[in-house]
């Protein structure tokens, strides 16, 4: 696996091997602190493409915390031999000031996608990444970019985005890789005290009091959203930010559940953010 | 030449023509209502790529009243006559539709250069330049891109979106085209009657005045500007938005005269806004 940290140098690459040698490239953007979750989007991006660039960068732009972005994990050579392992050919790894260098003052805004769920309680960070995607992607040039379910409204942004700016990039979406006992693999999962992360549990709970409503009969927004924060509030260490059940599409709010519906949560773990969502499937009846 | 008005067409031809025959390609934008200026963008695309596309699309996210978009001048007929004389090789006029379909809802945004004159006076003006720039770049793919320096701020904002999101685009600037009088050719020109059109002189008269200041030793921008302002201020049919003296690459205000500075105004004449500008030089003593 080759490491690039330079614009230049990634650009030269990819010209290269999409113009010159005529392969399919697939760009598999992460901020490190990698884990299962991550190394399953490179073997998707695998099973796309001829080669694989996995980028990894702790986006400045996309943390609305400063005390987040400063203890965001990074561990750089223990990520390139994990990407090395899963079959990455690039490791891209540039600086901040490579992406951002002084005087850059350009960003990229997905409106309606963007105001909801997390949106509401993270300013500015959509646009961060929706900013530094557009970025990497005209640097990188890839053919397939992979994203996981687990951000599920950074994957409807960043499909949005690619519509709405005519990419010629395929984005893939992966599905959420779990711990055994359901916790969604979360780079922020290891700030998690034992206590904490046996109590990070109820997030998945959450979720599955919400689908188990809905096998029951429950239809309402109101009457699922219940069930599952019923469930977080039998967790002492857990604080709602947010559950709601959205659209899968639009991530607009539904009344009911139609013929499927996107239930999502954010929770606070002490001072550990962790997020979750589950698509809620109508059967019949 | 050829006309096409969808965007999966024209991305069709550019894949072929780049991909396929390896040729390159350039990028006129207009809004249409052509005039010897575009003409001369035309002429200078020629020089820089095997083929031309010329663009016509009165794109509405950049206009700030709906009076100004409802009375853009629109000939489609007249311009495809003008652009195949001038030598481009395709007009790519898409619907608005085809460009912001419904539940498009991506923009981007330049901070800092977007501020000041006309940014200061035509809320979201360079957000929807910037936007649909962005997007006839993703559609015809150009290699190289030509720009009037008329809309100079239009061009600062360009070059740096261009930098910021890494675009694999040459950014070319034309000089202003004027009219025997100096006045700088417009689309909106043809708004004016001919007592506006009389008095629209006092734009170019009012750069050559702070011209002649800085030549007769003027350092200061008040005085500079003020000589400007004072020619405006003969004619009574002129209404001054802004003079400005600013540095011509980050378009900040600047006090003094450095080596170079941009003297850039906007001046309504009756319901007709025009904008005109020009590089001053300080010549050796």
């Amino acid at each position: 696996m080759r490491a690039i940290d330079q614009v230049s140098a990634m650009q030269a690459w990819s010209r290269e091997v999409r113009g010159r040698d005529g392969l399919k490239v697939a760009l598999v953007p992460t901020m490190g602190a990698l884990h299962a979750g991550h190394l399953s989007l490179v073997t998707l991006a695998r099973r796309h493409a001829d080669r694989v660039v996995a980028s990894v960068f702790v986006n400045p732009a996309q943390f609305d915390r400063a005390d987040d972005l400063a203890r965001y994990p990074r561990d750089l050579e223990r990520d390139g031999a994990l990407l090395a392992g899963a079959g990455a050919d690039v490791l891209f790894a540039p600086d901040a000031a490579e992406i951002y260098p002084p005087g850059a003052q350009t960003f990229v805004t997905v409106e309606e996608l963007a105001q909801p769920l997390c949106g509401a309680h993270r300013p500015g960070h959509f646009r961060g990444v929706a900013t530094v995607v557009l970025k990497l992607f005209s640097i990188v040039q890839p053919d397939v970019a992979v994203f996981g379910e687990k951000d599920y409204q950074q994957l409807a942004v960043i499909r949005r985005m690619v519509r709405d700016l005519f990419l010629d990039v395929d984005v893939l979406a992966a599905p959420i890789v779990r711990e055994a006992d359901g916790l969604a693999m979360s780079s922020r999962n290891r700030h998690l005290a034992a206590a904490e992360r046996a109590a990070a549990r109820c997030l998945a709970a959450a979720l599955a009091a919400g689908e188990a409503a809905v096998a029951a009969g429950e239809r309402t927004a109101a009457a699922i959203c219940a069930a599952a924060t019923d469930e977080l509030a039998r967790e002492p260490l857990a604080r709602v930010e947010y559950v709601a059940l959205v659209d899968p599409d639009t991530l607009a709010a539904v009344t009911e559940v139609g013929e499927r519906a996107l239930l999502a949560l954010a929770v606070w773990i002490g001072s550990t953010r962790l997020i979750d969502n589950r698509v809620l499937e109508r059967r019949a009846p």
